[in-house]
């Protein structure tokens, strides 16, 4: 169930510009459900699709399953469910064993813990960590 | 400012245990104030410390820049300004260029605006990604 | 699947009482699942209801449109599945275009990817935007 | 620094007769940043401090205690600086002792923990869980 | 739909035994999905485990309807829905009348409301909350 | 206290050119904050400042006052400090009264608290709501 209507890529030029893009570049027929509804507007659609590819595509500093592990990180924190699914399962073709998968749970488990003790603390800043002071 | 007294590592052997495996497991004199902190209660420290030593500081899978990079996604996504800092030096100490900490940065702000993206239009969850009928 | 059971109007007289409020106010004959899930309390349903009715139904300052944008954007940022489902709909209803639903969408996403990164860099506030000294 | 100025109860009638009933209701000569800071608008001001005073001040069926510690749960989770030190600060005051403030955040540090993971998982609701079955 | 395979009893060792104290310590047939998809790893299962069974499960300072409480208060501030319904449905086993759901709905309702208040309004804290100048 | 650096405008062309594109899009002299420090990589800072210019600058579809309160809305339920000053501060600028204001405060504060309510109940989405059935 979503707010706009799942397009198809028979519908526009731009939308299908940017799946056979989407195919090429990840070697794939599939084009996910994300990409499906974004193309309501085949202009956001393309914004975003170049985001992802530059970034996350493309080789880059960070390697690509380092890249995804932090990117599901965030996708988990924000509890955004589609995006934990989508991009767990491209760390796991990256090569992120069922081993580093649980240890990457332990540690954003922990994260999750410590960010809200401190929280209930309230733990002023330690001065060492100023940049600007340094 | 905080809603606990800071505890200096005069006040309790256990504490000062705790304090002794953190400057001998990270080869220094510097207690951050989390720690300082925390020991308002000894066996939370202990707990505590305990989960980030085994995790964090230890060797395991993921090596130590990546987990504090992830560490790092999850504190910002959380908002947690305590956990930013100090987990943001341990990665640079880990070797975690400029670059790469710009490079990080656009992941998580990409991450962050997908994830509200895909919030807002409700995208349904491909069935390709359940683990269960794979 | 819900945490309590869904109530109809046929149980309870103070329940009927605010689903006829609802739909003499909306002019609609349909009940949403969010009031008939509060209506497990009476009066939780009355008071919510009014909370909504004074703010969101009535004219006030803001216009009804961008009321349902603003909260549509707390809504996708918190992650309330049903929340912004229904303020979507009745932003829609209001008159809000596909294109302004588009653009809707890039504001909310740039502010969540702007958010992201501010607490990552923790860019401390500008002197300039204290009330208090202007 | 605030986005708005903070107000004292010289300035309008009606934020003096708010300032008067939490003196009143509460015991304290007092006035937090938060009243004075809301009473920019005093029937803002007005309607909060109504809700706070019905639901925490007064006696209801959860007791006054149990009912600090479930807003500072909220509170620390959304890492409301302001609103987890006020609460904390009133949880001490109506007996919360250092003891059950540590095990308080042991729990809300576990529930962030495993809230955590079970989104990293995406385990699915039991349906024994569905109260409209039952 | 999930990241991992659920995992039965019949798998593991490690996974039974645990199961089997779940089993045990709270008097039930019944193992949850939480615990079932867990056990994809055996260690985080037992780790997790004796964290929820040690805070939770056995008689600590706070009592166990009030450890639910907060823990609830976590879980629907995280949106997390499988946490919200399993610590819900918990929570009615060791007595939470409706009442008490509902007014406990009211005050996270409340302070959910309370912190975006003084978020938006960046109100500054008090110096009297700080316990270090105490 | 911030990651990194502050950089002034006197250190890089390409950090130059991009605060000379601020100062004249806004009619200026002064850089805020996030500026300054997001130029620790002058490529991130153009990039930023190309999205926020080309959204939130520019005329487009959406009235730039309602621009700013939507931004207003994701970046307090983020709690982002800096960025609920800065776009508070400009959404005043734009002509946002404080009776818009306090309203606006009103319409966050109520959308949290329904929020949570229905995170609370777990309120299934009703059928109507699906854009793919109509």
């Amino acid at each position: 169930m979503s707010t706009v209507k799942m397009i198809t890529d028979d519908d526009n030029p731009k939308v299908q510009e940017v799946y056979q893009d989407i195919r090429d570049s990840r070697n794939t027929k599939y084009i996910g459900n994300f990409w499906r509804y974004l193309a309501f507007d085949p202009s956001l659609l393309k914004d975003i699709w170049t985001n992802v590819k530059n970034l996350m595509v493309k080789e880059t500093l960070i390697d690509k399953k380092t890249k995804e592990m932090i990117y599901m990180a965030v996708s988990i924190t924000n509890n955004c469910s589609y995006c934990t699914h989508s991009h767990t399962a491209t760390a796991k073709k990256l090569g992120m064993t069922p081993q580093e998968h649980s240890e990457f749970l332990s540690i954003v488990g922990l994260a999750a813990k410590t960010n809200q003790i401190v929280n209930g603390l309230q733990v002023p800043v330690d001065d060492i960590f100023d940049e600007d002071a340094n």
